[in-house]
């Protein structure tokens, strides 16, 4: 048994496990490498949506209506997909804790703190709950996606629901920059490298995947270096994947095999 | 001196002190399990609403509107409130940290990690920010009601406001799941019984109540059994009443008694 | 090398460095003992707001406007400037862990547990995520801004960003209880005199300056006596400016030399 992580960019990810295939952040007609149109994505059993920013929330609605998969997200993500009319039947807003089954697939939702807010067609903004997740795939394989969260004490998360692979933003991609509005530099996403390893260790992670970008910048190499450097286990591995790249992670007495495909 | 909680079903509380009578997030008219009806209510000193989800909201207008009662809350619950017509005099929004008082009684909001959104009669999504609450209601009986918290490192509340009675979501009243739509089944509660049963612990309770169910369930039965499973005190009691049953605190020597009549 | 922090009365201050000009928070034509008047106040190379507040957005929009200096900020006191005539060029949004450059100004915005939410003026509520910020104005000299936070484990926040003077609410400014609608009486502002002594310890400031407040109340003083009560260091400092009044900070071998002129 293995699990397959295509790394789609930006917070994308296409995790197909030996049940279920799952699709996190599609953010793909305005990704410049982007490694597939939403309409050749494959079906997922469950599209998941950390929050309403444009570089998560994505190509969602368009896949959803396309392939008719269940969404679950938060509130802010709900108004937005019911607004680009896909069926309420398809969209399951939760919120932090609230653990739910869909399609087979089961959702841990964590605390993310970061903020989740969009526009509606008529200029309304609306405002949700930004979520983490954590989705076991296999036995002994759960993977934790960041869902855009700064850092915090993450070890009573790491402690309680033992993620083994962890997508954790490391920088931010900076080919996007040029649509956030306002005179300021962006010097960093919402974690830095050095955040980022840390929080792999809080986390007690196997496997620490870089996310949060297009190209790989500096940022990635640092989180390279430095989730070695805060890593107390001497077993904890590090990825940076190209977009498109495929890590195939295994389950085997606790370690975890990463390949770059 | 005692204090009476009677449980209303959801995270409904009615908590009679020596001095004052206090009413929390009463769900009365679509629970099928209500002890009263929200017309048969005893005025309460004060409302406290911990945010504006339709099981904690529940029939706070018509109560404050027939009683005038003064009503504490976020300020989603304040924008409904005032959009269901009762008047803006009775209304304090507060937020974390923000400790009031209203008809003598002194209200602590505490952190909550969840959130609260409501939607008023025309159409329009409001946001607040969801409160946890600690209230004294005689020396020694320091009552904290959840809010809806997810897990989280809440020792420094327990440290610094010393609850004694938690009221603690352990999982979610099922009854009402036709309410939420989508295609997901629910699987937990904002905290499942592990979760509420280590915030019990990490508040350092003298008793943990369950709550946040109609009819008792599993979980709510893992929540008695898990309490002392991590009481480092050795004398944490634990009980869960059903809805229309009360639970008779006391405070003598720290220690707490509690009956379910 | 200095850094001048004038107190400008509620959470205001005007810090001038070496090299940088930083208006915080400027709470001037509704403040009655505001040292300046909107008009006055000196072109900032850059304005900060850490969220929608009336005592904290304050007189943001006229400054800005007046001065074209830009301004660091949630979004919803971007959707505030925006509504009152300020240009998007001037102002980024930004929020926990996004560090951004503007002028010369490196700012870093740190988790604020406390909300954000103002009225634009055709009556829409918007929703933001508020902003406590830490600026470097010279070597050794880490200025951190609370940003109306609540008490939380900041410890990370110390470790992590190493700020040593925090301007740290303990009250609430009574003066102007009367603009906050309802029947109850504030007891206290998002922290209290004890709780934000205890943020001064997690954060290892080497000076602790309160906040929030127009005339010094006893909750001002208890901040005076519990400061260096709750100080593990040894060599931590505490002031409590009058409005108007200016500290001078100095960075010398880890030491700080405070002093109101």
């Amino acid at each position: 048994m293995s699990t397959r992580l295509t790394y789609l960019g930006a917070a994308g990810y296409e995790i197909v496990g030996p049940a279920h295939r799952i699709l996190i952040d599609p953010f793909l007609s305005d990704n410049p490498l982007a490694p597939c149109s939403p309409d050749d994505v494959e079906t997922p059993d469950v599209i998941l949506v950390s929050h309403a920013a444009f570089d998560h929330y994505g190509d969602t609605a368009a896949i959803a209506k396309r392939t008719g998969a269940p969404v679950v997200c938060d509130a802010a993500v709900r108004f937005m997909l019911l607004d680009e009319g896909v069926s309420a039947d398809q969209i399951t807003a939760t919120t932090w804790g609230i653990v739910v089954e869909v399609a087979g697939v089961t959702v841990r939702p964590v605390e993310c703190h970061h903020w989740s807010s969009g526009t509606l067609s008529d200029g309304r903004q609306v405002v949700g709950n930004p979520i983490a997740f954590i989705v076991e795939t296999e036995p002994g394989v759960r993977i934790y996606h960041y869902g855009d969260t700064c850092i915090f004490d993450m070890r009573l998360i790491g402690e309680l629901y033992r993620p083994t692979v962890g997508l954790l933003g490391c920088t931010l991609p900076k080919e996007l920059s040029h649509r956030i509005p306002g005179p300021a530099t962006f010097l960093t996403g919402e974690m830095d490298a050095d955040e980022a390893a840390r929080t792999a260790e809080m986390l007690g992670l196997e496997l620490a995947v870089a996310c949060h970008y297009l190209a790989p910048d500096e940022e990635v190499d640092r989180f390279l270096a430095l989730v070695p450097k805060h890593d107390t286990t001497g077993r904890r591995r590090v990825a940076a994947p190209l977009v498109g790249e495929t890590l195939v992670v295994d389950a085997d007495n606790h370690s975890i095999e990463a390949r770059i495909v």
